[in-house]
């Protein structure tokens, strides 16, 4: 079937169109997903090389896009939840070239030091100030930057900290409550996001630190013992609400920035709980 | 003065303050702007190392900013428009780190081939198919792709061409009116902006292709005498409209981005006419 007699036919659409040819140039046997037993993400199944439908094995779940059209996040959990085969969402630029990403639900486990004592800053304007510092708050746990003697703590550590009992603030009663609610005057719900986000990884043994210098909320780092011994971070973390739509650009930007230093694209969907989403390039 | 020293006094903000203590940890003599003289976008002047202002020599003229504060496009402009030192935006991050981006107005000229005969093509939703097309079409003028003997164009590339009389639409007057009619259909005014880029890119002779893979506009070709001996392509461009205002944490994403690949980082700045802005990462 070549383009024109597609055109003539227009059985599916140009864009499904696209995707299966590339797939078939690669020496793929594909067939059209059905509702009832692919569910209502995908459009193709795709085979492993040289193996089709009677074969009883999958490679991928493929989902096709257009680079104008709208992702919402329940597609791309959609593709990560797949259980036979990789989920692939296929997206067709406005050249008509292709690219691929594999979306999966990463396992986020790691081992950090994270025993501080309790300690008492002061709340300035946007970040917390912690003079006379245990050597542990930074130099171990990874908490803040130092300054002159201090530790600085960024609003999302500092309220993080709080909450679990570590932190004060000087003329204070509630400090959780005093750096949430600075948290929000900042950056309004997605302080709290943030936060929900920044106590799981914790919770999971992993450091978060600001992501800001790959245009991510996070950069993490899943065994830190101490700073002094600081390994490559993993993981590039963005924090949405879990209703999200995403543009193909910023998930091909994202992913091709975070393959680019060597990290794991990973997308937090916030709404109550916490779904995860590592995206990655796929060549098929 | 100590960070302590200068809550106390609060005379500047604490994003200035930052930057004010990093330059001069880095040996720098820097003073701050007078209003009348450096005008509203800059905060401070720093001298070349080793000099002060008795040496009447500039080295950057430095706004700082927050990484959670909104930078307009006005503000960049500014710093594009610093006629002695070079323009930076310092941003200080919630963790109190630096990063510092010099902002200039780039020369954007190429010598791209671009003789093409006028051609007949057909609309298929958002793209142009060329049946039997000229070699000159996407061999050296670099429109379109190849594919099954046809060249595609994209509708920015369809619209440029008809508007300059090289491309007909079968079965319709008026080609060049349907093409943007279907543009702004599927993109909206960012359609108007980015065919606006597109032409002015290859009046100088630069040839603009889709940027998608790296989150961009375009990227660009300055001088393309064939696709066969394609060079490397120098920069990435993002359209935005005039009054655009710069989240600090997308800069950064698209700088770090295009730094990555070799490629120089191009604002668009769309309002009638069009500004170019050329953001690279400075480490000063």
């Amino acid at each position: 079937l070549g383009f024109r007699g597609f055109l003539a036919s227009a059985a599916v659409s140009e864009v499904a169109f696209f995707v299966y040819r590339d797939l078939r140039d690669r020496g793929f046997y594909l067939s059209p997903a059905r509702e009832d037993r692919d569910g209502k993400t995908v459009d193709f199944v795709v085979y492993p090389r040289g193996k089709g439908p009677w074969d009883d094995e999958v490679a991928y779940r493929v989902r096709a896009v257009g680079e104008r059209d709208g992702v919402p996040a329940a597609t791309l959990s959609g593709l990560a939840g797949t259980t036979e085969g990789t989920g692939v969402l296929a997206v067709v630029d406005e050249e008509s070239e292709l690219s691929y990403f594999a979306v999966a639900a990463p396992t986020l486990t790691g081992s950090s030091y994270d025993d501080v004592p309790a300690v008492t800053g002061e709340l300035v304007t946007d970040r917390v100030l912690v003079p006379d510092p245990p050597e542990t708050l930074h130099g171990r746990a990874f908490y803040g930057q130092r300054l002159d003697g201090t530790v600085q703590l960024s609003l999302v550590e500092a309220a993080s900290l709080a909450a679990r009992g570590r932190l004060g603030l000087a003329g204070r009663a509630d400090a959780e409550r005093a750096l949430v609610d600075r948290g929000r005057e900042v950056e309004g719900k997605r302080f709290d996001r943030r936060l929900q986000v920044y106590d799981a990884l914790r919770t999971a043994g992993i450091v978060p630190k600001t992501g800001y210098k790959f245009g991510a909320d996070f950069r993490t780092y899943a065994d830190v013992e101490s700073v002094a011994d600081l390994g490559h971070s993993e993981r590039l973390v963005r924090v949405l609400p879990a209703d999200h739509t995403f543009a193909p650009r910023d998930i091909a930007l994202d992913v091709r920035l975070a393959h680019g230093v060597r990290k794991e694209m990973t997308v937090a969907l916030v709404d109550g709980g916490i779904e995860w989403l590592a995206v990655t390039r796929l060549t098929p």
